[in-house]
């Protein structure tokens, strides 16, 4: 299994990794972990979506928006580690949905991430997760994802 | 020290793994350490509470609640490493709490699962945790929380 | 690089290590990591800030209260492990901002903890991030701070 041939096939490229928002560092490996910051769906230095989901977006638009916070941190982790095949395993996933009062849908909405996670690493894309509202986000994003992974 | 003989004394049975709500899986392991998934107070595949804490809900409600999403905890990572007996160490609870206006008893809810972690692991069972507010939860459950256990 | 030579210079004293505020310890360590509790801006046992940033509380207040959190990590890191001479790394922060609506600044407030841990740690201060909003947090602080370090 090669991770840019299932990338290819899925009809999607890794973007350049997005400008770094605050006093961080957009990946940090201890070990054989990797921590990628919280990426939200920012394209071109810009947010693509902004508002919350169940108000100004839809779910679909959320779904979106995830796969987007998804491929920044594919961008981040392959200029951390060089190449996305030395990728073991994705372990952990935190994401966070700018929530409308009433909107309760959050784990479709990452689900979109989760699903990419999958379609590109396969069967070492499946990972442990949690999926949380929030009344705000950086910048007005409706989502924000952080992972972990183990690399070989 | 039996976890088994400690969850007898308090009454307790491991339930059967809540349905998994999403694209991920209830538990994974990198190393010696276990990530369950975000787990809410899921009784027999429905949430026993929902609403937020503060308005809907009591705080005695919202301790319910975080007792059970322990209690689901347990039982994902039972099925994941086999016997809980396994357990070296609690290492890391993140626990969130869906809160009213001006609800600020995050820790007093969060509590009731911190303290069945330590009746059920004694020692082990200590654990560092940050307790948070959120305006909406998956399904609108009062409380979600993931936990990062250290296994032998 | 002396850690207490940089503290000095910044002109800044380690706290006690403030009050636990439920049923969690201050720190927790597995292998060669340590997670800590989620930090408030807690000064000789009380907050020093309460409310949401962008209401009750400017920018400016909220970046006071990320410093303090920043701080009460450190007191409960050093109480763990003795010395911060023995940090090798900061590995992760995940910072929650109690956020008035339509704050969207959460990045610039847990910017002034990072600064610190930067400051405080040089080249190994540099760490991933999330930073997060919230409704709610508890006794209504306007910023929690948890962190992952690693350690010789």
């Amino acid at each position: 299994m090669d991770v840019y041939e299932n990338l290819k096939k899925l009809g999607l490229q890794i973007p350049s990794p997005p400008p770094v928002g605050g006093k961080y560092v957009p990946a940090k490996q201890v070990g054989n972990l990797v921590y990628t910051s919280g990426q939200g769906p920012i394209v071109e230095g810009k947010p693509a979506y902004t508002g919350k989901v169940g108000k100004e977006l839809s779910l679909e638009q959320g779904q979106e928006a995830a796969k987007i916070c998804i491929l920044n941190t594919l961008s981040v982790l392959e200029k951390a580690i060089g190449n996305l095949n030395r990728v073991k395993n994705v372990v952990k996933v935190l994401g966070f949905v700018a929530s409308a009062p009433n909107f309760n849908q959050q784990p479709a909405v990452i689900n979109a991430g989760s699903q990419l996670l999958i379609d590109v690493f396969g069967d070492k894309g499946q990972h442990a997760r949690s999926a949380i509202g929030t009344n705000e986000l950086p910048g007005n994003i409706p989502v924000e994802i952080e992972v972990i992974f183990e690399i070989e």
